[in-house]
């Protein structure tokens, strides 16, 4: 008898999974089910999928269930949602979308791969034709054909995290009048404030409008257009993008008794094993070890996905690997600038019980006088006393997503801030300054750090215990 | 009394001395000697000011000597050469070349910052008008108005190291026609062979001829024209380069008895001091210590050169700083491609006994069909069994010179491999696939240094020995 490997969702973590323990046990019968009808897609790609109206929305498809089928030995079925597990009989029940059949399936082992879905608040109108959310292929399928149907003159975008933004970037490339919506006082809720200004800055810019501050009432049907009522008066538009955040698809393990972590959740520890034995999460739905914090975290991404489902895969199919977990490394287009994060910013220090400082910079990118040089804006956020890097923030038009890379690998070394300024980065005109950026970020940051708290700064003795 | 500090040099390392000495020690008398014109420019932008024939060579001075005396105190004389040292005295003979006076100058401490210089291989007619080197300000300068005077149609370029390959990228963006003439088998001598041929593909993509494992045999004149004679026939220029390497500028160190290393250049300790009690070396002319091999090297460079004399102009003013060593990264732009390398390669590993893998990996630098996806070629070295990073090599058209980055960062932590393939990298399509290149690159090097030696590889038991 071979070994059952089921894998509930089909895109980065369950795919990855799927294709790894089929790699890992040849003999072993993998199956993965997939309530929408598309596997293994890149979700990161839609907003710059939907800036181009050229592309199919299907470029960004990895691989379709025939060939995962065909090529990988895996075995596919689209369209199956999974209505309960009994972990005891260590079975599940599947409903065929297309048909309505159901059936009991058994696994020998289960990796659960249910992903996030994005969150509308509740407010009237959110289901209004017109109105979207940005989460799975068929979202973006969806916002392309609303585009390619009509003039779409003018967008509100409500939520001005990435998602938003880069949509808004997306959008205005597209010649559409776009107006984001910002229940926070700052685009970037959570970055750093030189970041997030500079963040703001840079869509007004590009002729965006940006209201911080602003509460959604509720979406109106107004003729061929919509109407989203605010307390700060009323936005017309031809599309309305809700991006308020995404929140983990976790009824099914919670319904069976899995446990959850602290953020919601599905609690995994190392191995990604989930508390149910022979039961492995990964992906948007799972929690991840945070290396910088030493505990569980939430942070869905895809490259988590994918690497997390390669080892759930891998141990399902009887191997011993670890998950070695993630530094909170984020990046994003904005327009021209890129805008990066890794470890944690000081309020999250401050809720570990850490004395940080953040210590923000201005330098630029290339050498004197070499074309191409722009500024960048660099927060760093590092224990007082210790000088330890807890993590940086940096946006800029120049290789920026890619410049943050050095911070996530000194946060995996646990470097200080006086180790990243002794780094030999390389150096020539057309790509750095003699004295790189990071550099000068974290001369500027150990300086901070060596500084005495001010007084009333101090934290109480019992909260600086680790 | 002041402390008088004398620093020899007044370009990278010594006005970084000189400007570090006077801040930490106000009171002091910090006197430069440059035998040149200029002082404090940025050498590594010359080809790309070559290039760019509107600007003006002096855009690369960071401050000149009246700035450098007004503004930072520093008592800076230019075309003034030092023609001995008297250690025991501590005393130096030095010369105005213009004026021609000589005179006796004390010092309390002395920071020797002499540089390096092109080296010219001794055959006939390398002398003649319009052969030149690249080295100093005054070399850039004179190639500019060589230039500027007269059409100049082709140009040969002997040695294709970094120097001689740039020249190549500023010369064909002046529609110059360009042959690069190189002895050894390949360009980029030292590199590791696949990123060296891909360096050759681009120099040869872009128009210009390469010829390696050729030797020149002298330069003639031929009417207005230049003649470049070899054992493979005639090349006929308007312009002639040699950029066959570099030494350092030892010979007042040596003259007076002051320690040189293995490689040639003075022997430093960690906080820069010679073997002469008060005097401190930075720059061109003296090793570093690199943190890879524990052992000094002599990797002359602008950037290393800006932070040694950092640290000896501290220290000659009396502080207690430590310059924490290099890890032997560097990169230049070629063309469309950026040219990259970090830390040691498989022969310098093998001559410090050492059992290493060259792993060499392709992939590309961004998300599936997003615009500006390019490959990215890694090579990287890693010691057998331990699987421990020993240096990487990267050649690409995508912000590869900062990408390399990550690894001089790995070095430095002294990470594995496999810690490496374990990084939490940005991931966002404009600049990354969900694997980045960097973890692709090192699941290929952490497999390869995984297998075991191959018979007869295995190094003596004594040369493994660290």
């Amino acid at each position: 008898m071979s070994t059952r490997i089921v894998v509930i969702g089909g895109v980065a973590a369950g795919m990855s999974a799927a294709s790894q323990a089929k790699r890992r046990d040849q003999s072993a019968d993998v199956i993965v089910l997939e309530r929408g009808p598309h596997i293994s897609y890149s979700a990161c790609g839609m907003p710059y999928n939907i800036g181009a109206p050229a592309r199919a929305i299907e470029d960004l498809v990895i691989v379709d269930a025939a060939t995962a089928r065909a090529e990988r030995g895996v075995d596919v079925r689209t369209r199956h949602e999974v209505l309960g597990l009994d972990l005891a009989a260590q079975r599940l029940k599947v409903r065929a979308l297309e048909g309505g059949g159901e059936e009991n399936l058994a696994w020998d082992r289960l990796v659960i791969a249910t992903g996030a879905s994005a969150t509308r608040p509740p407010l009237p109108g959110l289901d209004l034709p017109g109105v979207f959310v940005l989460r799975e292929l068929s979202d973006g399928a969806a916002i392309k054909r609303h585009l390619a149907a009509r003039p779409v003159r003018s967008a509100v975008v409500i939520g001005a995290g990435y998602i938003g933004l880069e949509m808004a970037d997306a959008l205005r490339g597209l010649s559409v009048e776009v107006t984001v919506l910002e229940k926070l006082p700052q685009v970037l809720p959570g970055w750093a404030k030189p970041i997030s200004d500079e963040a703001r800055a840079e869509v007004l810019r590009q002729g965006a409008r940006v209201e911080t501050g602003i509460s959604v009432l509720g979406v109106e049907r107004n003729g061929e257009q919509l109407c989203v009522r605010t307390d700060r008066g009323e936005f017309t538009a031809g599309l309305v993008l809700v991006s308020t955040g995404v929140r983990p698809n976790v009824s099914l393990a919670k319904a069976a008794g899995i446990a959850l972590g602290e953020s919601g959740a599905i609690a995994t520890d190392d191995h990604l094993r989930t508390s149910a034995p022979g039961v492995f999460s990964a992906g948007d739905c799972a929690e991840a070890y945070h290396r910088v914090t030493g505990r569980p975290v939430w942070i869905p991404l895809g490259t988590t996905a994918n690497k997390q489902g390669k080892v759930a895969g891998a141990n399902a199919a009887g191997a011993d690997e670890r998950f070695a977990g993630i530094v909170g490394t984020a990046g994003f287009k904005l327009f021209l600038q890129e805008v990066a994060r890794t470890g944690i910013d000081a309020d999250e220090a401050a809720r570990l019980g850490l004395d940080a400082i953040t210590a923000v910079s201005h330098h630029h990118t290339r050498g004197k006088n070499y074309p191409g040089d722009r500024p960048v804006i660099t927060s760093v956020t590092a224990e007082r006393g210790s000088g330890r890097l807890l993590g940086a923030q940096m946006i800029g038009a120049d290789a920026i997503g890619k410049r943050i890379d050095v911070f996530a690998t000194a946060l995996t070394a646990r470097m200080t801030v006086a180790e990243v300024e002794d780094l030999d980065l390389s150096y020539a005109p057309p790509f750095a300054p003699v004295y790189d950026p990071i550099l000068i970020a974290a001369t500027v940051a150990r300086k901070a750090a060596e500084r005495p708290s001010p007084e009333g700064q101090v934290p109480p003795p019992q909260a600086r215990q680790r």
